[in-house]
Formats: structure tokens, C-alpha cells, sequence
């Protein structure tokens, strides 16, 4: 139903990871810079991968744009992966009852597979690699008519953080700061202390990040029909995210329309304690024993989810603007928008 | 994208509420006597509108069916309003600054109109009654492939129930016998209490239902899109009712995919305080100061949720049950489950 | 993808029709008279039901309206349905082979049914009954833009229309003052001579009609995906009327997007020439022979046809005009048109 | 509503054509030779761009797959433009009243571009490519079912071809070894003096081509929704092809729904006769008249058009076939259509 429509293809070790962005207005710049900065925190965040270092993914612009600028065709985005060893990896076997669940045994019965790589691979957090560059394009959209996106961790574990005296910009600014990207100071102290001490007993965290928006129009999404209402979009959203398992709203909705102000939600991320301990599993092809494959070791992937988080809440909210506003560039979206601002303030 | 769509219409004092669903298999024996069970479970509810005889809801079926029975085309469902006073009620004020917000001013903003009536009207939790409507012919679908969803609420204000100890048909039959839905007898009480003395201090209670499903087949959902996961579709459904503001997935999925054992989904209310306090407001169209109207005066309506919340989730596990099996007739659907059940059992 | 969407229920002879329209803006004002007079019109024609009275349509809007004026809200329509027989009417027996075509049996095998009437009551034109009903808010809607969609028969049988030298305000003046919809009158007079003619030898006739629209924006439409150019989608809704079976475009787009003066398009209806001429069938239940059920007896159903394709026509510009603009209320709708209109004559 | 969808991007002289399709069941062999056999067809055809020689397109794709097969997730593609010189090629002007329209003006007042070439890039032909691919891989499928699609001309200017007499194996043989993808071997060698002559005289040619489908399984598609009727769909799909102005169904549908026998459908293309006489125009940035650009000088893209025409369909009766049955797997979509088949042929 909404005009904003994209797809994303690719697997975790897979040569490429793709997507397809169409129905945003022609006229935007496109800052690769940016789009990359945030591909960059996606994959940074202290806890993520036991500090090993990650060659940056760059995202490649493969269609839509002209000098650096849209002009209403799809957009289709690449980023090749450094390391494309899916061909090389051992298969995954599915769990046998009273084995440890490796996450794969309901994706290889659904698609009728042996492997649980051809799960893995797809089903991996990999994936919203590509949410996060569609995002990057929809917040510098939203920058266009002055809305801000920004996620930050107010929990890790048992350590919870306190951000009640700041404002927004201070939130970003400290958070951005923050290795763990929680803007408070003392809190990201702890933090840093809990993921040491998970890391050294070899346990994993969860916890809760936060997406605050500001600058948003009153009167995006809409009561009048359940698919529409942007609260529940935006729920839909998060839980989509790998390992998010809770959603919670805090303000900005009045039956599921914005208000105009700010909008709050929080979302939970779960620990994933499988990917860690490594474990005995039967090989497929073999029948032996052989040790569960480790695929990868965030301690804690939290700060690389509220990347996340941020994108596709702005990718909902860029959904829901062009919905209410139309406008096939973006002369014409800030003419409607603006047209719409004067016309609520006469009330 | 699923096959199953369904739209709703109607206005909480209109003269009735209407509802399509679309993409239903044929050959579904349509009990209304089940329907109307659920319709009449939303009205009730201790702690709903003080205590107020409700004349019960009862669904038409106005076409879709023969002999009581799907035959493919569309259902359209009618429950005629008892008290059709759309007309007659006083228009509703658009919130001033420094006034109590009402709740229509971002919709009276989005739809250009003057009186909050307007949005009130469509906005109001009266809409879910045709959404338990689709949502009882979705479980009776789910019954005849062994699919079991039931409701129960977990915390009352600052009340927990306790059910670790039992199973699910014993949560479903003592939740039916309790007044709050509630399947722990000592919280009943203690939720009843609870209510009483909202009542009688004129404040309103939020809560916690959870939505369990049993019997479901492994594989529902998918993880290679974001928006066909199943849990992130439940979250949206969740999210959309009423007063829903958060939504926690406990046990069930694999990457978006369902693991085919129970589902555990829970959701929170916030309750709605502005609805009980009278408050005085500007009427729009004589500028006096006016009473503001107490639309309804639910203490609690957290077991009525609950009931919403069984019916939005039965919808979205028929959508993707329809999804992954196909199936334009209940024997289609039934041989194709079987067919995937017994190559499952066979791996 | 649009915002636009509706979906349509009931039965040929059941006791209801009803539709359900959703994403209209508010503000516009609803006039049921225009709405039952296009409802009469696809009732009427020469040619139709033998010559046989029928009682006429009359459409009730059940919701979405307050005073006569659309609110945001859900539209939903009712047509009662004046003779309800349904379950009065015998059988309707699956075409054994070498026995003449009903319609039906491809239905049958799909939703695994017995009685051809659970498929002929639902894929009978007088479902589109409900589709003039939405066409004519449309319609409605389109002509606060300035924007005409008229309808008129080309050929008939073997009977061509002339209407090269009229403008499209004759062509709809004359086109409604003709008993067969056709604006040249010798060509009417011969029309009415033929549809005799195939009367008195039980033949039926088929025939072109042409939707003409003026006044619309340039830009609805996309060139940019397949799915939303606005011929394509003007081709599926016209196809998707029954008996029609041809599409030809004449002029008005570029690259799947409306130019922005006269759109013409044409549709060809097929004679259903099953209808008539009663055969042998066997009935479902006795095994013995019957009569074929002559359902009804059109000896020429394109001036209906024609009322339907100026809806459904109506239907996808409205569709694609609230895509390009959004507007949540005609007051916004028109702003947004305006700005956009002004800046194209500027450049 | 469909199961399966396929987005496609990219730009005419662009570096990359891309598309993902999603939806596709798991288990079925990709064969890479197949794919690029139906690109090379499109790109050939007596009469495409003077007999230019033309590097083949080979796709490649970057996702979905596994030691050749499909596991589930999103298939992405992508061909490499052999001469991607979208950055060197002048500006388009937008055509002034009076001169010769070159069919850009639409696209740049409703994007507000100032290049014609920002609409011309994706609005051309060359855009088709990606949706032979992703047509290509659905003609797979079909196959393990065996249903065969063809197409084949059957009338180029004023010749027409006779094929009365031919099945369709014979049809699909000997149209693939026509240089103008026509089966009757009188009419080709009169199409190709056709062909030659108005390459002579600086014409264009439009002409008819006819998809034949066989072997299709009975019901797919829906006669209970206007949007679920397969004809309906399939004729959006051909008319969404560039210079498609006219589709016409002549076999195989009840209502919407296949009869289970042959499909037969018809597209007419228009000739293009802008693209080939050169004409003034004037720069928008000199002001300066300039020649009007000759983006290519195919003289009939006919059979070229026939290769997408079967591409789309391939890809309709995919998308019903799956919303029919289902299918995560291709052993699940298989063994779903064997049990159907078997049900139909004991009624």
C-alpha cells in the first residue's frame, strides 16, 4: 500500500548484498558519505565480533541517480562483500532433538533444504546491511524538511542509563561519542565494564536501544484502517530486525497518527547465547560429530542494532510522508509539506 | 502481499459496522453462534464502562456463503449499532494549547475538519469489534488444522497472575470462567479489587495480556524478506489495536519463522486517562466553554483487548498459513498441510 | 501499492452487494443522486434482460460520510438486493464433456464446490454493480479537479459510430440521450435495428465503447516500474470486467504516464453467446437431465458494459492522482494539484 | 497481493540493469544458458537497430542461489552495460510547442527534471531486459510443471501469418528459427521485404505477436475479485511494456480464471515513429537549436517485444500459480499441483 516500496537480496557470505529502493521523489542528493558513515556504525560498536577488525562495507550506487542526484528512477544499491567464502564454509547440520537449536531447524523444513547454511546465510543480521544504506537515504530525505532520526542505547544488560536532562542534540552528540552509543557518559563506563566481563566467561547481552524523532509533521499514518496506523508500521518495522524481540512506544501517536512533536520508541534486543558456546552437531553429509560452527561472536550487537533501528524507522516515516504528501520530487514534496504547515498553524 | 486482505469500516455511533475478508479457502463451515461468543467476550469484561448493560453485538453475514459455509467469494460482515447517535452528539473541540489533549487533534489536522467527532468516531476501540468478527472465522479456519489461539492476561495494574504451573487448556478454561480473563484465580480477585478502586478514585488501569498459540506447523512466515517475518506481521497486528503500546515476543520463532510449537506473544496497555476526567473545552461552534464529553468510561478494558488481541493474531497466522500452503478449498488446504506434515516428520 | 483500495462483496441473487472503499480524502461531498443514476444507467440500454423491467438499484452508504461529506473514514456501500432468490434456484451442474460451456466449471475444480451457482452468483457482472457505486465518487472526485471521464459506444455488432466531428461535450450529451449510449443517432438507429434483429433470432452481440477523459493532470502514472504505469493499470481494470476481452489505447500517455489532455481508450466486449440458447445439462444431484439455466437473457450488455468501464476508469485516476499528490482532504488534494499545475505552466 | 514480486532498476545507457525477485520457491535449477538465451533473442530480430552489431547482455546473478538452485531467498540479477555512456550523451531537450514530441515531456514536468534524458534513460525498452531475466527463470519453473509458453508473431505491418494449421510445438520451432520470430515461413520472407523497405524510406513498423501458454493447470487466477482475475493481471503485464498499445484474449479463461487447456493472447505494438527522423530541438541549456537525438533506430522491435511479452506472462501465471498452491519448496509446489490434478480428474 505504500508508494515507498524495497527489496534487499543478498547472503551473509555471499559475494554481493543488494537492494532496490523505488518510489522516492526525484531531486534528492545522495551523500555517499553519509550513507557510508552509517554502514560504518552499523558494523563498529564495542562488543561486536571480539574487536577483530572489519574491513568497511562501501555502498555502490547502482542505478537511479545523476550527478549525484535522484531523478525519480529505482535505486539500486551493491556492497561487495570483503569476504565471499559462503562456497567454503562447512554445511550446517539440522538439529537433531536434544541438541542445542542452532536457529535454522524451521527455515531447512519450510524450504525443504539440507543445509542449514542456505538458511543462516539470509535468515544472519547480515542483511540489514542493506536496510541501513535505505535508511541513510530516507533520513537525508527527512533532513530535507528538518526531521531528525537518532537511536541510542538506554539499557546493556543489568546497566541502565540516564538521558532525562538532555535534549536531543545532546543525545546524539554524546551517544555518537560513546563507543557503546549511549550518551551517557558514566553509564557507557559500565557498559564497556559488562561486555569485558561477558566476553571473559564467554555469555552474551541484550538490552534496549531508543529512536527518537524530532521535527516530524503532525498527521502521518492514520486511525482509519489497522495497516496504516504508523505506530503499528513502525513496530512491524523493529521486530524485524534480527534478535529485536519487544517494541514499546512512549509518546508521539494519537491513534496511531503522529502528533507532531517528538516521537519515542524503545525496542528490545534479545541475547543470542547459541552463537557463542560452541557445541557437538552431526554433519549432514558425514553423519560424525562435528563442533557446532561458531558464526560469529558479538558479545553484544546492540549499538550495531540501533543503527538499525534508526534506519527503518526512517524508511516507515519516509513511507508515511510521501503517503500523506505525495510529491514525485522534492520540490514538490516541500511545496506540499509547506503548503500543509501554514495551512495547520492558521488553526 | 499475503492473499488474505481484509478492510473494516464504520463509526463507533454509526448506524452499523462493516467488514470484507477476502482470500478465505472454500468449504469452511461459518458457526455464528462462536462469532457472536467472541463479539459478546469484547463487550464484557469486568471494569468495562462501569458496569453498563450492553446490548450484545450481533454479526450478519451478508454475503460470502451457502449453507453456512464459505464458497470462495468475499465475506461481508454487518453488526448494526443499537444506539446509532452519531447525529445527535455534541461536536468535539479541538484541542487548545494548555487544554487536555482529547486525542483528534493530529487526525481533525491530517483530515482538514472541524468537529473531533469525525476522527473520534473512527478512532474509538469500537472499531475492533469487526476485527474480532474476522478474527473468530480465522480460529475456526485454525481449528480445523488443530491450530489453538488463546488470550489471557497476564497483570492488572499492579496485580501478576501466576500461571507456570498450568497447561493451555486449563489457562483457556479458567480465563473463560474468570471476570478479568485472568486464568489465576487469587489475581482475579485481587484484579477485581484493583478495579474497584479505580472506580472508585475515578482512574483508569493498563495491563498485559498474552496471546498463546498451539499446534501450529513449522514454518510459517519467512526470514528472507523483512516484511514477511511473522512476528514482526503479529507486531503490527498487536500494535494497531487500541491503546496496544507495546508487544514482546517470548518463545516460537526462528528468524521471523514460526518453530511449531506454541507461540507466546505479549502485549501492554496503557491506560487511557483522559476519557474519565471531565475537563472543560471550547465548543467550535459558539466559542463557549463546554464539558468535555466522557465518550465511555472503561475502568479497564484490558480482558476486552484481550480478545482483540486472539483474533488479530489468528488473522495473521491464516495469512500465512494461506501464504506458504495455498489453497482455494479447506480440503485443498487441509491435503496440502498433510502432505507438508508428513515429509517434516519423515526428515 | 496505491492508497486508494477497495474490495467488493456479495452475491448476484443474494440478498446484498457491498463494497468497501478506503483512502478517499475528506471533504468531498457525496451525491447519491449522481451515484443511483450511473447505478440505473448500467441497469439500462436497449438490448438488455429482453426489454424486461427490473427494479432499480438504489446504493445506501453505510458509513464513512457525516452530512453528506466524506470524513477520512472507510466508505461502505449496500445495495439491497430487490429479489434475494439464491437459495430458491436450482443447481447449476458441471459441464460433462461434450457438453456446452456454463461458465463454470473451471471454478468449480478450483474451489472444489459441486453447484456451479457457489460460482456463477459470485463471477456474474452484477458484481459490478458495486464497482459503479465506487466509479461514481470517483467520478465525483475527479470533476472538483475539472477532470471528465465519459464513456460511449463505437460499434455494435457490425454498426460503426461516427463521432469525428464532435467535441467530448457532444459526445456525452448525445451519447446519454441515445437509447444504446451511442452519440451518432443514425448509428443508434441502426444499432437498435440489429439488437431486434438478434433478439428475433436468439443471437447476442458484442461490440467496442470508448472512455474518453479530459481535464487531467499531465504526470500520473510512472515510467519507472512496470506496475505503475497508468495504461497498464487502466488495461487491468478494464479487462477485469466481464466479457471483456480486448484493450486498445489511442492516445494521451507517454512512457505509461498521462500527457495531460485527452486519454482514449477502448475496450471490446465478447458476445456470451453461452447464455441464451438453452441445452441439456445434468443436474449435480438426480444425475438426470435438465434444462440449462438461461441466467439471464442480454441480447446486448455493452452500454452497461460501458457505464462500468467509465468507473472503473475513474477508480485507477483517482488511484494514481492520490499517489502523485497524497492529500488527506479535498482542500489539501486541490493545494497540492494547484502548486503542481502552476509550476509546470511556468516552466 | 501476489506472492511473488520482482522490482526492477536501472537506466538505458547506465552501468548496470538490476532486479530482485522474490518469492520463488526453493529447490529449482537456475540454468544460466537458458537465462541468456532469451537475452540474446530479445536484443536480435530482423529490423533492431539497422543490423548494428550489438554485444550480448549476459546476466549474472549476485544472490539466491546455491551450486546453481534456489534455497528461498531473494534472487538478485544483474547485466553489465557493455557501454554505459549515460554521462557523455547530451542533454534532452523538453519539447516547446510546435516541435516534434519526443515523448520526455510528461516524465520532466512530473519529476521536475530539466534533462529529457533523466526520463528517457529509464522509460526506454532497454529497461525490459532485466524482466526477460527474471521471465526467463519463471519459464523454468513452469516447465518442471510442463507448461510451455510461446510467442510468435503473427502480424508485422500489413502481413499477416497463417498458422491455422500448426500445434504449438511446431509453432514454437519454427518461429524461433524465423529471423522475425514468425512461424509461417511465407509470411517471414514478406516481413523481412517489409522490414527492408521501410528501413529505405525511413518508416517504422508496429505489428501483432500472440503468447500461447500450455499444459497450465485449471484455476488459477480468481473470478471473486476484480484484481485477482488472471487475464486481468496478465493483460497490465503486457500492456506495461513499452509501445504495447493493445492486448486481446482470445482462449482459455472462465471469469478470470484458466480453463486448464491453452492460453491465447494477443499484444499490438505501435510503430515509433519518432525515433527516427531527425529534427531540430532546442538545447535547454544553449537555447542553441540542436538535432534532435536519434536514440536508436530500430525499425521493428516486434519480435524483440515478443520475448518480453513472454517473459511477463511466464511471470502472471507464476504468481497465480504460487498464490494458488503455495510452495516453499519446489517439491512442496509439486506435490500440492499432483494432488490437485489428481482430485480434478476423479470429479
Amino acid at each position: 500500500m505504500p508508494i515507498l516500496r524495497y527489496l534487499t537480496a543478498g547472503e551473509s557470505h555471499g559475494r554481493y548484498l543488494i537492494a532496490i529502493l523505488e518510489g522516492l521523489p526525484a531531486g534528492l542528493k545522495i551523500d555517499l558519505t553519509a550513507i557510508n558513515r552509517d554502514m560504518a556504525s552499523r558494523q563498529q560498536g564495542y562488543g561486536r565480533c571480539g574487536g577483530m577488525r572489519i574491513e568497511a562495507d562501501e555502498v555502490e550506487i547502482l542505478s537511479g541517480i545523476r550527478n549525484d542526484e535522484t531523478i525519480g528512477s529505482p535505486l539500486a544499491f551493491m556492497v561487495v562483500n570483503k569476504d565471499p567464502k559462503i562456497d567454503k564454509l562447512p554445511p550446517v547440520a539440522r538439529p537433531q532433538p536434544g541438541q542445542p537449536n542452532t536457529g535454522v531447524g524451521a527455515g531447512l523444513l519450510k524450504y525443504d533444504r539440507q543445509d542449514g547454511r542456505d538458511i543462516l546465510e539470509r535468515a544472519s543480521a547480515r542483511e540489514t546491511a542493506m536496510r541501513v544504506a535505505v535508511g541513510a537515504i530516507c533520513k537525508s530525505l527527512l533532513k530535507e524538511i528538518d526531521v531528525e532520526v537518532a537511536g541510542h542505547i538506554v539499557s546493556l544488560g543489568t546497566v541502565q542509563a540516564n538521558t532525562a536532562e538532555m535534549d536531543l542534540p545532546q543525545i546524539r552528540e554524546r551517544s555518537e561519542a560513546s563507543e557503546v552509543r549511549c550518551a551517557d557518559s558514566d553509564a557507557t563506563k559500565k557498559m564497556i565494564t559488562t561486555i569485558n566481563e561477558a566476553k571473559s566467561n564467554s555469555s552474551v547481552l541484550g538490552g534496549v536501544f531508543e529512536i527518537i524523532t524530532t521535527g516530524l509533521p503532525v498527521g502521518l499514518g492514520s486511525h482509519v484502517q489497522w495497516d496504516r496506523k504508523l505506530d503499528a508500521n513502525i513496530a512491524r518495522a523493529l521486530i524485524s530486525i534480527q534478535a529485536i524481540k519487544g517494541v514499546e512506544f512512549d509518546q508521539g501517536f494519537e491513534g496511531g497518527v503522529s502528533k507532531g512533536d517528538m516521537l519515542i520508541v524503545r525496542a528490545t534486543m534479545r541475547p543470542i547465547p547459541t552463537t557463542i558456546k560452541p557445541a557437538q552437531a552431526a554433519s549432514v553429509q558425514t553423519g560424525q560429530e562435528v563442533k557446532a560452527i561458531v558464526e560469529h561472536s558479538d558479545v553484544c550487537a546492540l549499538p550495531a542494532a540501533s543503527i538499525v533501528g534508526e534506519a527503518v524507522v526512517a524508511i516507515e516515516l519516509v513511507a508515511a510522508l510521501l503517503d500523506k504528501f505525495g510529491g514525485d520530487s522534492l520540490s514538490e514534496l516541500k511545496r506540499n509539506i509547506a503548503g500543509y504547515r501554514e495551512t495547520c498553524q492558521q488553526r
